[in-house]
């Protein structure tokens, strides 16, 4: 398996594929067809057949797809991990808010720290959630085994706090700074500016 | 020119590209070259020439582009309008992040009354904005110039919200909840799904 070399489209899709079937399963569905999957999820029947076809499962034609085996298997494909860390940096609004929204979640990730650069936001916990100064970042995440790190920090000091996160074990950002990082190769960025998204649904807006 | 026909992606560039010229005009520069803006945005500048060529304006091959003339054909381009006006639906932790957020920006939309089911989260100012129950939301929208709204609500109470919304002139809608909707043909959706984003870092953290 190297699913390093599946698109990043697909990933997307199977991920909102596994939490609807995390989602059936509590509801105690056993069995779900991919035209189900398809009015849940707002993806085409025929593209999730493709996907599933990619994890290597196949559904009964009689019975549809078994909920909780497929589950397991898009988790194996995707190599989800029980209890994955990840770090926040920046305790403003909008990170006070993902470590409430993350951490409440039924999620197999979970922030184990998080970090600000405001004397009045640190050495406390938020939403169950050690915070501490910016200036212990480096030496905390070095000796973690923390790999992903999110960034909601004003956009002048995103890109500082890339370079610290790279050089200790980050490889993979979620970055909702309205900035460019720049970042070594083997490191993932996804870049999530929450204004650009406000002013796309404005330009939809217009009659 | 019928903007609603330029591909959603360009739309996103543009945006950025934008967001990139407001702020080099506030650090009073005068004149900036694609491959400035590339650096800036993590854009090629291939792509921002043909960009940028599709709404009209051609730099100088000397001096770049006129920042604020191009912010100007820019804005004119997206149809941009001055204290553009959206609601928000849900004023859990990421709903009151998100007005704090968006509220205190420099934008060009604001928000400008918030809704909620929670009696303790309503009948206030948040952020500066007036928040009302949920029972009163197509009544003061069905009376207001607002067409965008934002859904931070939990994904089961999704749907209906965004019904009235629909019902009461929203065309555009910013949603955050884990949940597809189903809208007239007419409504532009844009979907924001916090969760699958940090599942998709989680993904390529996998070494």
């Amino acid at each position: 398996m190297t699913p390093k070399k599946i698109a990043e489209k697909t990933v997307e899709r199977l991920i909102v594929i596994h939490r609807i079937l995390v989602s059936q399963k509590a509801n105690n569905i056993k069995f779900i067809y991919s035209h189900e999957i398809a009015k849940l999820s707002g993806l085409s029947a025929p593209q999730i057949r493709r996907d599933l076809m990619l994890v290597g499962y196949s559904g009964s034609p009689a019975k549809g797809y078994d909920v909780s085996k497929l589950k397991n298997t898009i988790n194996t494909f995707l190599g989800f991990k029980k209890n994955k860390e990840a770090v926040l940096v920046g305790l403003g609004y909008l990170g006070r808010a993902l470590l409430g929204y993350f951490n409440g979640q039924d999620s197999n990730i979970k922030f184990s720290m998080a970090f600000d650069i405001n004397p009045e936001r640190v050495n406390r916990i938020i939403s169950g959630v050690n915070c501490y100064h910016i200036d212990e970042m480096g030496s905390r995440l070095s000796s973690s085994n923390i790999n992903i790190c999110v960034i909601a920090v004003p956009k002048q000091s995103a890109q500082e706090v890339a370079w610290t996160a790279v050089d200790n074990k980050i490889i993979s950002i979620l970055n909702f700074a309205p900035q460019h990082l720049r970042v070594p190769e083997n490191v993932h960025v996804e870049n999530l500016d929450l204004m650009t998204m406000l002013e796309k649904a404005a330009y939809y807006s217009m009659e």
